[in-house]
């Protein structure tokens, strides 16, 4: 369900990971502290552990000894040279030949189709089959009722240029995991329905209680829209895509050009996902035959009011004739009209009734086992199940995947021989709410945190040609890498050159300027969030996740032309995009499966982290300034020091570690490394917490999650993000002890590394 | 020509003066460092010199001994209770009845109309007569000949509530210095039509050479977008209004709203309004008779190729036409479709033909004398003539100026003996470019210089109910002291509560945040830039002033919509902002007319100029962060460090001379305050350097002037501003150079005031 958001149309989208393209796509135009929080650019007092990206020709890649290097250039001059964009178009127009959702018989058709790709790659390959709790809408509609009776529209308009855009094999327009029920009331227009949007609708004096909420898309993940409504006594929520998100106002609109045409519907999961992922049915246990199963009433992670997707051009219907006060500064949307936040004037009907209940999804891995230490894992996962053809998303990157795979197979038979195992896997149901990934990851969590070296992510792969990665700083230094040996097939160069340039740029002109610090630009993969199946690995077990793509403008997200025409025409038009992803996507893996020292580096995560804290120190300066009533609360003063204190040593042995990295590999000590490696690989797991964070204890990762309030956008330092939010200042004292706590036993075990 | 931008709908204009409002409204969306520098509301390290809106009941007003304030208490209170809400309804109907441009009869009729009522409160009266250069339209039209033959409507719509709607007595759509020519072409669109939006469209390989230019209105002053149109080859420009900028995007339009609807039309002056002011036929000289005159082929600073002004549904039809590419991000406005850049698709023809030559402008005077000092001076004026009937702009100012006259005879009457004396000046011709009062300033130069104490401005005077005030900042303690004696008729409370509210709020949500700073806020006046009748008072001649308004929604600016029924309906309906406006207008006024010592204290200028300087620094720092091309030029390096010593200096003798001021205050010594008050006065010349600014020798204020590229808004340091903007490192060097030479200069005058 991974969202590439058109963040300025042509070329200065910083793609990257999911919640860094919802930031700066959007937050961009609130706070330029929050988009440098997405997308961690920020410079920082610490120098990067290595200067890959300018590494002489012949140097050997991160983390190989020499004597390695030659065997490893081999195999991936071999997997390099065979992605070709003729076969990556074959594969996508084959993947995407029907619309196919997770627990359709379509779905299952392409997990097959998969399957037997792999196994033509002369790969293992197994079928891991669960029943989960999903939904398909068996009757759905809105009406406007007053000012007028006017049924709305709940599927796209007919192209006769685009033979994918009939409503054949299509559901109408509906929400995964979204509820069954009637709903017949006045409408409140609410903005993104963020809780600060209906905060403020609350300080007007406008309550959404008894009435039905038309919220935009955007800025947050959807469920948390229909949480936040249902929250206070909302009877029903529409979400509709406003134009001046991803319509006109972003550019010219499908046909003529990529982004959402007036007739578009955004369908998607309103999961509660930043509380919870997964089936529902299983919340924090596998969805195995014979598991225990909540009912629907059970479910904490779900809604219990009904609400629907609708275009722009249903929507204006009901904006149009909206009573009530103009809307406040920054709701205004793209319509042309002055929007009005209601209530009076529109009164709307909803009524949807689903088939909900036990359905059966499908995983597909393949294997490539490693010839010194098969145990360990790389695992490359990307999700298959889309709402539609899913052509963009998440089919560019099953293609993409397909690619890799057989590229990498050819390497094998030419004779590379990696270390560590290579497991490719093709996810079900994530659209519903990573549940594919999410059962597997609780199914096999012993195992994976026993084994699993780093999860690399790969869903919406090709929007554009901007690279966009997201993922722990860990990875930075082989993503830089990698970067800077994937050509860039339309500007020349590596795709690195112009991903480092852009996010130079965005740091220049975005992050804060000290005038009595000398910073200087260090780059960071974006922090990630949700949205994605990397989110069990990171945020449940602790594994070192990354997530990329190439972005460009898309507006057709999770509607009806996702479709091939829409690739063909916007996306990628000579699928040269794709090949780069397949490359990248592959030598990522590579490198990690074959290198002495793993390509793991540290010293990244204490810069990081540090001017993350930074940014949340800013913002806790910006709370404080705010004028005061008299009868107020003193202001929340928030006292991060033993955080930078825990940071500071944290960095030192960072380095350190680092330090002794690189000598091991200068003195190809082969014992030595399986030593670090060790440290290295489990370095991830130390940021967990058994308890998890608080009132979601499934998210087990003190450093990175998913904003509670955002759903795909990151917060870094999630538990004292929270506090603040709130302003509980015991809240945070708290959170500084535990994220101290593992800071610092991160820190005992990066000593214990380098001093071995 | 004054311009209250509609911030954000309802109560959060910053308001304050012209330049302040352009640049909140619009620059904000581009760089909080940019509005920043516009608001000048940077906490800096210097303390207020003076805690003046906690003074204690009874304590004397600034500048006052002890035993004069019960004199002053018993005039302002004479003063305060004068003005009232009908007085104000019965000027703003009787100003506002026909349309008034200046150089017509019907502005001759409102010049005497003014004159009579300054007479019949028992004032000294005088009409000024100058001729000037001025052009009214004889015939234009323009029509979209691609793709098909359409003539565009150059007139607003008549609307049956609203009996100024009509055409009677109004000029079709034109601008003021708007050149005579045809011209028929492609049409190239270019956003606002600033210097970087023309570099921009260069970038992208598209020249508006021998093309007509379709710019949208805001960010600056309407002259310098045909400026950057015509220095580029094109032979006509186009301005409209954007629904995004002050049309339906922004509220309700007229005749429901307070926004501008589909026909209105802003009028308004195309001169160059930053090379230099005034009449461009008597360049820098008074425009008296027999002297000398610029044939219009000879005149520097007013367009020679046509332009006309068009409302948005006429540009609608335009832009929905237009090939080429999409527009570049922040480009789109709010017309519901994807904007495309051109050439192709569209092309236009105009015709404007223009009657201009010399035509006869009237200033009108109205003087209180001065009792024991009548030679020097308090100017407090307005100008009369409008590009309508001119409801606020610029009439709400002239009711609330007639009022505020009436007030001060009746305390005059009542005993009041100010010291000074008080001018009062209702100027003509500010429209086409501030032309009344240059044409008088240059007149009286020496009279001025020698004499005036401050000048008080006061052009759109209401709006709304947001105070917004723009000033140098030796005004800023008298400022607040006025603002919280001044009764909110609305919110209760004084009218300096929510102003200083509003500011702290801005400051605290949008001043950059320094981790190793601790910054309090220090409220400071918004910097004055240009576009009102202050210009040639600071800039050329050196004397501190004052421009003001309370501001609220208005998107009828310079249309015919401007009128008695917006305001009655939504500008003032009880006219209650008027009457604050009047009260606000005349303390400032009577303060400075009878204080002891004279009422400007000079530690806020230095804290002031300290964050501005903060503010180009950061600029700076921001730029040289930009990643460069191995190709480029090394990154500009700014070294201020002799201006930030300059100021430090200059903030040591602000302070004491501040503290020399309170002491002669403590004392009542009336011989060391007619001492000092002689260096208070001339201070701001101090600022002056006789060779004036690069290229704009008129300008002759090295710490503040409008950016040349900006018009309305203030570039504070603006040489050095301008040596940034164009990284030229000798002409900042240049830069520095003179502006520790005035700083010295200042501070040598304020170190002997205090020694004194």
């Amino acid at each position: 369900m991974r969202r590439i958001r058109n963040l300025a149309r042509g070329s200065t989208c910083l793609g990257c990971s999911r919640k860094c393209r919802s930031l700066l796509g959007q937050a961009a135009l609130v706070s330029p502290a929050t988009t440098l929080l997405a997308v961690s650019l920020l410079g920082a007092s610490l120098a990067p552990s290595r200067v890959v990206a300018s590494a002489p020709e012949g140097t050997p890649p991160l983390g190989f000894f020499a004597r390695s290097a030659a065997a490893q250039s081999a195999a991936e001059k071999v997997f390099l040279g065979t992605p070709t964009a003729t076969q990556m178009r074959r594969w996508l127009m084959q993947l995407t030949e029907e619309p196919h959702v997770a627990g359709t018989p379509q779905e299952k058709k392409v997990a097959e189709y998969v399957r037997d790709r792999f196994e033509s790659f002369g790969l293992e390959t197994e079928m891991v089959r669960y029943e989960v709790f999903l939904n398909h809408p068996e009757s759905v509609s809105l009406s406007l009722i007053t000012p007028r009776e006017e049924p709305l529209a709940l599927m796209e308009d007919f192209l006769p240029e685009d033979k994918d855009s009939s409503a054949d094999g299509m559901f109408p327009a509906f929400h995964g995991y979204g509820a069954s029920g009637e709903a017949e009331g006045q409408v409140v227009y609410a903005n993104y329905g963020t809780a600060a949007d209906f905060e403020r609708l609350e300080g007007m004096g406008i309550s959404v209680a008894g009435r039905i909420a038309l919220v935009r898309y955007g800025q947050v993940f959807r469920g948390l829209k229909v949480r936040e409504a249902e929250k206070r006594g909302a009877i029903g929520v529409v979400i509709y895509s406003d134009p001046a998100d991803d319509g006109y106002m972003r550019g010219d609109v499908y046909p003529d050009g990529p982004m959402r045409p007036p007739s578009a519907i955004q369908r998607g999961s309103v999961q509660y996902l930043s509380i919870q992922p997964g089936d529902p049915s299983t919340p924090g246990w596998p969805a195995r035959e014979g598991a225990k199963r909540l009912t629907r009433d059970e479910m904490k992670t779900v809604p219990q009011i009904p609400s629907l997707p609708i275009a722009y051009r249903e929507a204006e219907k009901i904006l149009r004739e909206m009573g009530g006060e103009n809307v406040p500064d920054g709701w205004q949307g793209g319509l042309p009209f002055a929007y009005h936040v209601g209530p009076g004037g529109a009164a709307v009907r909803m009524s949807v009734t689903m088939d909900e209940g036990q359905k059966e999804i499908w995983n597909v891995f393949a294997r490539i086992p490693g010839t010194g230490d098969p145990a360990h894992e790389i695992i490359l996962g990307n999700h298959r199940d889309a709402w539609n053809h899913g052509a963009v998303d998440p089919n560019s990157g099953t293609a993409a995947m397909l690619e890799t795979a057989r590229a990498m197979a050819k390497a094998v038979e030419a004779g590379w021989q990696p270390e560590r195992s290579i497991v490719f896997a093709s996810w079900d149901a994530e659209e519903y709410g990573l549940v594919g990934s999410v059962e597997w990851g609780e199914d096999r969590a012993e195992h994976l945190q026993a084994h699993a070296i780093a999860y690399l992510n790969l869903d919406s792969a090709v929007t554009g040609g901007n690279l966009g990665v997201g993922g722990v700083p860990s990875l930075r230094d082989l993503t830089r890498e990698v970067a800077a040996a994937v050509p860039d097939p339309v500007r020349g160069g590596m795709v690195g050159d112009d991903w480092e340039r852009r996010l130079h740029q965005a740091w220049a002109s975005q992050a804060p300027v000290d005038l009595d610090r000398k910073e200087a630009f260090e780059l960071q993969l974006g922090a990630l969030g949700s949205g994605s199946d990397y989110t069990v690995f990171l945020d449940h077990l602790g594994v070192a996740s990354l997530s990329f793509g190439f972005g460009g403008p898309y507006g057709v997200y999770h509607s009806m032309y996702d479709n091939f025409r829409w690739v063909e025409r916007f996306g990628d038009p000579q699928f040269v995009y794709h090949v780069a992803a397949a490359r990248f996507y592959g030598l990522l893996a590579m490198r990690l499966a074959a290198a002495d020292v793993l390509p793991l580096r540290i010293a990244p995560y204490a810069s990081a982290l540090s001017a993350e804290l930074d940014n949340l120190r800013r913002d806790a300066i910006r709370k404080s300034r705010m004028p005061r009533g008299a009868a107020e609360a003193a202001p929340f003063v928030l006292d991060a020091r033993p955080v930078i204190a825990a940071l500071s040593a944290f960095g030192d042995a960072a380095r350190a570690a680092d330090a002794r990295a690189e000598a091991i590999v200068e003195a190809e000590d082969g014992a030595a490394a399986a030593a670090i490696n060790e440290s290295l690989r489990t370095l991830e797991q130390a940021f967990l917490a058994s308890d998890g964070l608080p009132d979601r204890p499934w998210f087990k990762h003190l450093l990175y999650a998913p904003g509670t309030t955002t759903g795909y956008a990151p917060w870094p330092f999630p538990e004292l993000r929270e506090a603040f939010e709130s302003s509980d200042a015991e809240a945070f004292a708290i959170g500084v002890e535990r994220v101290v706590a593992v800071l610092e036993q991160a820190t005992r075990q990066l000593r214990a590394a380098a001093a071995r």
